[in-house]
């Protein structure tokens, strides 16, 4: 597919993540009440305002009066398609709607953006293989790297939603429990191992209640966002045995700020790669459902330039989310309208393409050198880490936002906790 | 504590679980909406009529009109205490309001019962010792029976806020991914060690952000609810290294229909147990944080009489709700109005005392033989559970009502999955 081409001039450009193809959902603000925006080019369209003005009508609603993409999705597959079938002819080139769609123009540079959904349930999985036995050689060795089950099992977690943060939002380097090798009896400090993890995160859009296919999976996924799953590694060295992790993982999820709907990336369908062992029949994918997404790392210290940390692709992934969206449902568990899954972190085969700190500082033991200079283990305070991603079409590409945060001090151990 | 007198004559005999001095708090139906109701004797008052008729006023009202007692907690506990003084004094003998609230009261025969809160989200631990010990020794061996960091660490994981129901919702036995000891590759079939486990759940009625003392974390509890936490261990043991538990426990976990709050429980506050390793200062409890509460487990095969299978006290706990919630909020997490914190298995020193079967069957080795005669390893289709628990006063109990679940058959296996 090529670039469709917008009034919007700045979605002509082939740099920009937003052009006419993509037309990702976010929410944001600028001063006042925050609406459901749509991204196009360096505009925000806001359909809140166009939808109480009666200039956009969506079957069933009004849906984009609350600040969050929930009642859309709920709406359903027909007016997810009616909803982009509708902004892509408004907005092409030409189109007569240009008049009263262009005064809902607002400059993304003048937005601070939020949530772009209420997430109903928070599930992260562990579906990249290169990090799976990056991981499991630095703790178990390489002959036992990967878990028996996981060749046959999207292997996931319940994750903590309250966590889940927009890009943007400083991230707080937690306190918590924490024995080192050497430690007689665990201790309450600063986590020193604080690290990232690069994923992407799928959308459940359509409520289930009972097993469903993975062809039905991969229809009730709404849209992706990219993901970045803050992870304290000594709290969780220390805690996960035997349960999983818990406050290692709790403290902050960043999330981009837009959503970029399975529609969007439908041109950037990829295979899930060759199984080393046959998978169950209903783990079978019917198409191909990954995406062929490129995605990068970067690390800025305080006042400093950024490093470029990584780069990977999400076609890195041994599962879909669809394969993980139908696992999640085989014992009966009911799936939310919102509901986030995250991916796994995303490895790629080559040192340059490892999605946390972890594995590119193989545990700490080989620490990154920075293009300033300075070297990297872990997240130092002030450092801000940005997560990118975009699918390259013909002379066009299609992105996410940047999901940005930067690291606070952990807080002062109370007086009571000393 | 003595029992307090009420009009409510049935409130008034030794033997209700409903007395003056509890007032639990739910939701029910008689054919119409659903409504909040607060259990008296063998009667409920539905206050929700109450408000809504002006009767009852409420500090920032109207907070009983959605059918969820939500808005109650959040309201905090100013309120809480308003709503029980003036319910206590309202319903108490010789009270002028006998007049205008007798009109409003529904007989629990007639009720159908209905989930008494939103659930924000769901964590479950695993702090009973006995139950650690024994599942320990099955899985690792008596020496390595408890994880290292057990005597640390209230362990715990989030659990599916979406597979909470109310007592009474019929249980489907799951589907699931299996791989027995001798099995070269795991099948997707019925579970075969589908399971209960006796637990109380905490809800959390006050929102926090950041972390928390245990005495914060203690006033922040609105109150409790029995819980069945239904398990499926051949699934769980396939499934859950290295991440924890997941489609094991997302087929269910029933709650009583009444939350018995923290002020109804005051009178039986116990202490935690002996420390057998130093807990951390931020874990230190200023004062009882445990409950004395009865607890009871029946089983009835279909068409069958019912026997008891377990009895156990919710003071076997090694660590408290209230070092639990204080725990989670370490690193930082957020905690919401509705989370709900199951206290994990709680199971006694002697086999008559265990909180599931995987116990009391020692993993099968040793099948129960029920009143009836037949024995059981684990559950079978047709079978139903109650759980049962009351703390003992001085000529009255408090207790939680019933909590029961009917094992159904698990469903067809799809083609697509076969």
């Amino acid at each position: 597919m090529t670039l469709l081409k917008s009034w919007v001039s700045s979605a002509n450009s082939a740099e920009t993540e937003f052009p006419l193809n993509n037309l990702p959902y976010g929410v944001f603000s600028t001063g006042g009440a925050a609406a459901c925006g749509v991204a196009i080019g360096d505009q925000i369209l806001n359909v809140t305002a166009l939808e109480a003005a009666g200039k956009l009508t969506l079957a069933g609603g009004p849906l984009l009066q609350k600040a969050a993409w929930n009642d859309v999705m709920a709406a359903g597959p027909a007016v997810w398609d009616a909803l982009r079938t509708t902004l892509q002819s408004a907005l092409a080139e030409g189109a007569a709607e240009e008049a009263t769609f262009a005064p809902n123009l607002v400059a993304q540079a003048d937005a601070t953006m939020h949530m772009p959904f209420t997430v109903a349930e928070y599930t992260d999985f562990y579906a990249g293989k290169n990090h799976a036995m990056n991981v499991g050689t630095m703790f178990r060795g390489p002959e036992n790297a990967l878990p028996p089950n996981w060749l046959s099992i999207p292997i996931g977690y319940n994750g903590r939603a309250s966590s889940v943060v927009v890009s943007g939002t400083d991230v707080v380097r937690p306190n918590g429990q924490l024995k080192g090798p050497n430690d007689e009896l665990p201790r309450f400090a600063p986590s020193a191992r604080f690290d990232i993890e690069l994923e992407m995160g799928a959308i459940v859009g359509t409520a289930s209640d009972g097993m469903i296919s993975v062809d039905q999976a991969d229809d009730n996924i709404f849209g992706y966002v990219l993901l970045n799953d803050w992870s304290a590694r000594d709290i969780q060295a220390w805690e996960y045995q035997p349960l999983g992790p818990f406050q290692a993982k709790a403290t902050a999820t960043s999330i981009s700020p837009w959503i970029v709907t399975s529609a969007a990336l439908e041109p950037f369908r990829t295979t899930t790669p060759e199984r080393e062992r046959p998978l169950l029949p209903y783990l079978t994918e019917s198409k191909p459902m990954l995406y062929d997404i490129d995605l990068e790392v970067a690390l800025q210290p305080e006042g400093k330039d950024e490093t470029i940390v990584a780069r990977t692709n999400y076609n890195e992934m041994y599962y879909s989310a669809a394969q993980q969206l139908c696992h999640h449902t085989t014992s009966g568990c009911s799936m939310r309208v919102g509901d986030l899954l995250g991916s796994g972190t995303i490895s790629g085969p080559e040192k340059t393409n490892r999605g946390s700190f972890l594995e590119l500082s193989w545990g700490g033991k080989e620490p990154l050198t920075l293009d300033t200079g300075e070297t990297r283990s872990f997240l130092e305070d002030g450092d801000t880490v940005a997560l990118r991603g975009s699918a390259k079409g013909d002379g066009y590409r299609v992105g996410f936002g940047d999901v940005t945060g930067k690291i606070l001090p952990a807080p002062a151990v109370p007086d009571w906790a000393k």
